[in-house]
C-alpha cells in the first residue's frame, strides 16, 4: 500500500530502514527537520538517530547534533533526541520537557528566535552549514515533487539549503491533504519581490514541496499519527478573558475601525485561545478569516460551523478526537484551509498588510506594558517566543492575555518590572486578565500603569502595585517611567524563595 | 516673490498672519505637524501658538495641545511650545531639552512609538481625533497639490485625517525640491496592497502631497531655514567602531552572504554614523544604496563622491554648511535622493524585503544582547525609540553600537541587565564598541554573554561582568539566561548615587 506513495522511480530506489537512514546523520551535523506544534515531524528516523546516539554515548563517543525545526515537535522527535542528550544546539522553538531541561542546564545551546526569522537565518548560514534535511511528506509524485504533510514550517528552506535530504513518507497522513498547501519561496535579498497576498484566502505558490532528487540519500516509509494535542475545555477564568476580548472587538467594530467581519484573526494556543474561539462560534460574527500559525481544535469548530471562510496557517495541531473528524471531512476542510511556509504565515509584510487581530498568551506583564513570554523568573526558559513577536509588532491589534495569578494565587502575573522582555511596551496594545481589559493605545507610561493595575491585576496584589508606583513616582528615578530599581525584582526574589509574591 | 509660490486661487485667499492662523488651534486640540530631525517643520505658527498659550496661561486659562510629528523638530516648534508647557501629549519622537523635561516630570504624556506605527495609529484614532494638520510646504500648485519640504514624515496622513489644515509656505526652501519626493499612501486594512518597492531607487507614488482645499483654514508665508544640525567630526572611538563594522561587512561579502555593493544601508544619527560614512567613502565599495529614515551630512558626502547611487529617506537633516552645498547642487542631488512618507521609509515590508544593513546607536546593552535605546537608568526618557525598531527587527544585519563607557569612564554601556528594553535579544545581531565587535548570530545566551564581555565591554568593567556571569550561572537562577535578580541593577543603583558603576 505504501509503495504507491513513492511514485518517483529514482527515489523509490532510496527506500531503506529508519536506522539505515539515520546513519547518514553524523556527529556534529546540523539537522533541519519538519514539524510544527506536534504535526508533520519525522517519527522514525529521529528515534533511530536517538538509538545511535545512545549506543555511541555508551561507547564513550561524542555524538550530538544541532536540531532545527519549524517549531515544537513531539516525543518521537525532540523528545527522543533530548532524552539521550543528543541535541547540542536547538532553534527556533521547543516545548519538550527533556529538551527544556537540557536548555536550562546550559548543555543544549538554544537560540530562541522569531519564527519568521528562522528560515532566512538558516539560509544565510547563521547557524552554520545545514548538513541534513529530514522531512515528513505525505507522498512523492512521479516527477519527484512532494505532497507536504500536516505542517509546512521551514521545510522548503531546509530542502533547498541542506547538503543531504532524508524523506519520511508517512502513510498515516491522508492523501487528501494534497492541494491544501501553498508553497511560496520568499528568497533572499537583494532578489526579493512583494509577497502578493492581500487576503488570508489568497494562494500565491504551488501545493508541492520541491527537492533536488540527487540530494536525497534516503526515503523511509512510516505509519504513525501526529501528536495528540489535548484539548482542554476552557475554565471560568478563560471564559472571562474571552468575554472581555469579544466585548472589546465589538467596540472596535462599533467605532468603525474594523469591518463587521473583523480582520484576520491570529491566536496562540491553549485554554484562553479556545475560549475565544468558542465565544466567536456563539457570536453573531460571520465571514471571519484567520491568518495564523497554527490551526487548532477551536478554530476547526469555526470552519465546521461556517463562521470561518478561510484559515491560513503553517500547521494544524489537533487532539486525537478532532483528527478523526478532520480526516473524515478533509475534502471539505481543504477548501477553507491553506498551509503555508512559516516564513509566509509569520511574515511582517503580510501581517501588517492584513492587519491581524492577534491574541497571545504570556507569563507576565509589568505595569508599563512590557511582556515576558519565555523566561520564568528571568532565567528559566519555558518554551520560546515562537511567532508572537512577528504578530504583535505588526498586527492591527496586539492583545496579550493571562489569568491574573499563577500557582494558586501565590504569584501575580502583573508585576512592577518583568524579569525578561520579549515584547516591549511599543508592541503591546491590550492586556487582558479575567478581571478586565486594559486598552493601552495612546497612553503614556504612568497612565498605562494605573490602568493595568486597575483592570488586570488581581485585587490581592493591587495595593502593593499601587504602592510601588506611588513610591516610584516620588523617588529619585520617578521620571518618564518611574521605577525603584532597588526593589523592582523583590517580587520575583520572593517567588524564588518559594514565598508568595 | 513668495506670492508666486501659492498658485491656487482659493488657497491664495486663505493667506494670513501666523498669529491669525494660530487662532484656529483651540485648547485641547490634537495638532499633527510636519517635521523630521529638524527639517520641514512649521516655523511661524507654532511660535505664534506658543505666544497664545503663554498669554492664556497668564490669564489663568488652560491652553495646551497634543503634538504629533514625524520625529524631532526644532526650537521653533517643539521648543517654543514646550517652553510655555503647552504640550499635554506628544508622539512619536522628540529630542528637545524643554520637551524632554516635561516628559520626565510627567506633565507631558509621551507615547514613544515605532515611527512606522505612528501614522496608522493616528488614522485609526488611537490618539483621539486629529483636529489640525500644520504642514510646511515649498509651494502650492495651481491645482492645489503641494510640493513637499525637506521632510515628508506623516504629512500625507495628517493632511488626510485632520479636520482643519494650516499650511506654511516656506520660501527659504528651494523650489528645486520639486520632484524629489515619492508620496505613496499605504492605507488601512483590509484594503492594503503590496508596496511595490524592490530597490531603494524605486519610485511608486507621486511627487506631491494632496489636500482637500475645503479643509484648509489658513496659509502662512514663512521664510526661515531648517535647524542647523551640527556635524561633529568623528573622534577616535567612533573611528574604531566604524573600523570594526567595515571589517565585518567585508567579511560578510567574502562569505558570499551579501553582494559586493552590500545591501541598502540604514544609519542612525551621530558621531559613529558619521565615522562609518567616512570609512565607506574611503573604501573600495561602489554602487552603494541607502534605505534609511534620515539623510545627513555624511551620507551626502557619499552621494557627492558617487559612492551612493541612491539614498531613500524620509528627511534630510544637514548642518548649515552642508545645506549651502545641498541647495547649490540640488538639481544633481535630486537625481539620487528620494524622500518618502515615514510609513514607507520605515515599513517592515520594505525593510525585510530589501534586507538593510542597519546601524543604530544605543544607551546600553546587557550581556545577553538586550538593548536600551531610550531610558537613562530605566526611568529618564532621553529621546525615543524612533525608527530603530522598524529596522532592527527586519534588517539583514541589525547592528547596535556605542562607546564602551560614558561619563568619563564612570558608567559602563555594557551591564548585567539593561534597565529598560527597546530591542530584545531576538532583534540584536551585532554589538560594537571601540574595543571590538560581537557577532551574536546563532549564539545561545551564555555564549553571547562571554562574547559581549570579551569583545565590547571596557577592560575596566570586564572582571565585574565576568564575575556576575559566573556567580549567576552557579546560583538558583542559573538556568537558560543566568541572572542574579537581587543585584542585577546594582550597577545602575551605584550610578544613581553618583558613583562609578
Amino acid at each position: 500500500m505504501s509503495e504507491s506513495r513513492i511514485l518517483n522511480a529514482a527515489l523509490r530506489g532510496k527506500i531503506m530502514s529508519a536506522s539505515d537512514a539515520a546513519a547518514f546523520i553524523k556527529p556534529g551535523d546540523n539537522v533541519g527537520i519538519s514539524g510544527f506544534t506536534g504535526s508533520g515531524h519525522p517519527k522514525f528516523v529521529t528515534q533511530a538517530l536517538a538509538d545511535r546516539i545512545a549506543a555511541a554515548t555508551a561507547r564513550g563517543e561524542n555524538y550530538r547534533v544541532g536540531l532545527l525545526t519549524g517549531a515544537s515537535t513531539a516525543p518521537e522527535a525532540d523528545g527522543a533526541l533530548a532524552k539521550v542528550n543528543g541535541i547540542s544546539f536547538r532553534t527556533p522553538y521547543q516545548s519538550d520537557p527533556d529538551c527544556r531541561n537540557h536548555v536550562n542546564a546550559g548543555d543544549c545551546g538554544y537560540v530562541d528566535a522569531h519564527l519568521s526569522h528562522s528560515g532566512q537565518n538558516t539560509a544565510w548560514g547563521h547557524y552554520g552549514k545545514l548538513d541534513v534535511a529530514l522531512i515528513e511528506v505525505v507522498a512523492i509524485l512521479e516527477d519527484g515533487r512532494l505532497i507536504p504533510s500536516t505542517s509546512v514550517g521551514n521545510n522548503q528552506t531546509y530542502l533547498d539549503v541542506a547538503e543531504r535530504v532524508i524523506l519520511e513518507v508517512n502513510t498515516a497522513q491522508d492523501m487528501l491533504l494534497e492541494g491544501m498547501h501553498d508553497i511560496y519561496t520568499v528568497g533572499l535579498p537583494p532578489n526579493r519581490k512583494p509577497i502578493p497576498i492581500v487576503a488570508a484566502s489568497d494562494r500565491v505558490g504551488e501545493p508541492y514541496l520541491r527537492v533536488d532528487p540527487r540530494k536525497v540519500v534516503a526515503v523511509v516509509e512510516t505509519d504513525c499519527a501526529d501528536r495528540d494535542t489535548k484539548f482542554t475545555p476552557p475554565d471560568e477564568n478563560s471564559k472571562r478573558i474571552a468575554g472581555h476580548i469579544l466585548e472589546f472587538l465589538g467596540h472596535e467594530v462599533k467605532k468603525g475601525r474594523i469591518p463587521a467581519n473583523l480582520l484576520p484573526l491570529q491566536s496562540g494556543v491553549g485554554n484562553v485561545a479556545n475560549a475565544v474561539m468558542i465565544g466567536l462560534n456563539e457570536s453573531s460574527y460571520e465571514n471571519l478569516t484567520a491568518y495564523t500559525e497554527v490551526l487548532q481544535d477551536g478554530m476547526l469548530d469555526l470552519i465546521r460551523s461556517g463562521k470561518f471562510t478561510c484559515v491560513s496557517s503553517t500547521a494544524v495541531s489537533f487532539s486525537a478526537e478532532t483528527t478523526v473528524d478532520f480526516k473524515k471531512n478533509l475534502a471539505e476542510y481543504r477548501k477553507r484551509i491553506i498551509l503555508r511556509p512559516q516564513e509566509v504565515s509569520n511574515h511582517p509584510e503580510v501581517i501588517r498588510r492584513l492587519g491581524t487581530i492577534s491574541m497571545n498568551g504570556m507569563l507576565e506583564a509589568d505595569i508599563y506594558g512590557n511582556v515576558n513570554s519565555t523566561h520564568v523568573l528571568g532565567s528559566k526558559m519555558m518554551n520560546g517566543i515562537g511567532g508572537s513577536g512577528d504578530f504583535a509588532r505588526n498586527a492591527y491589534l496586539s492583545i496579550f492575555m493571562t489569568p491574573s495569578v499563577a500557582k494558586n494565587g501565590a504569584l501575580s502575573c502583573f508585576v512592577p518590572m518583568v524579569s525578561h522582555v520579549d515584547h516591549t511596551e511599543h508592541d503591546v496594545q491590550v492586556l487582558v486578565s479575567e478581571h478586565g481589559l486594559a486598552d493601552l493605545r495612546g497612553l503614556a507610561p504612568r497612565q498605562r500603569a494605573k490602568l493595568i493595575i486597575e483592570k488586570c491585576a488581581d485585587p490581592k496584589f493591587r495595593p502593593a502595585l499601587t504602592d510601588y508606583l506611588a513610591r516610584a513616582e516620588k523617588g529619585a528615578n520617578g521620571l518618564h517611567t518611574p521605577h525603584l530599581l532597588g526593589e523592582a525584582y523583590d517580587w520575583h526574589l520572593r517567588a524564588l524563595r518559594g514565598e508568595s509574591m
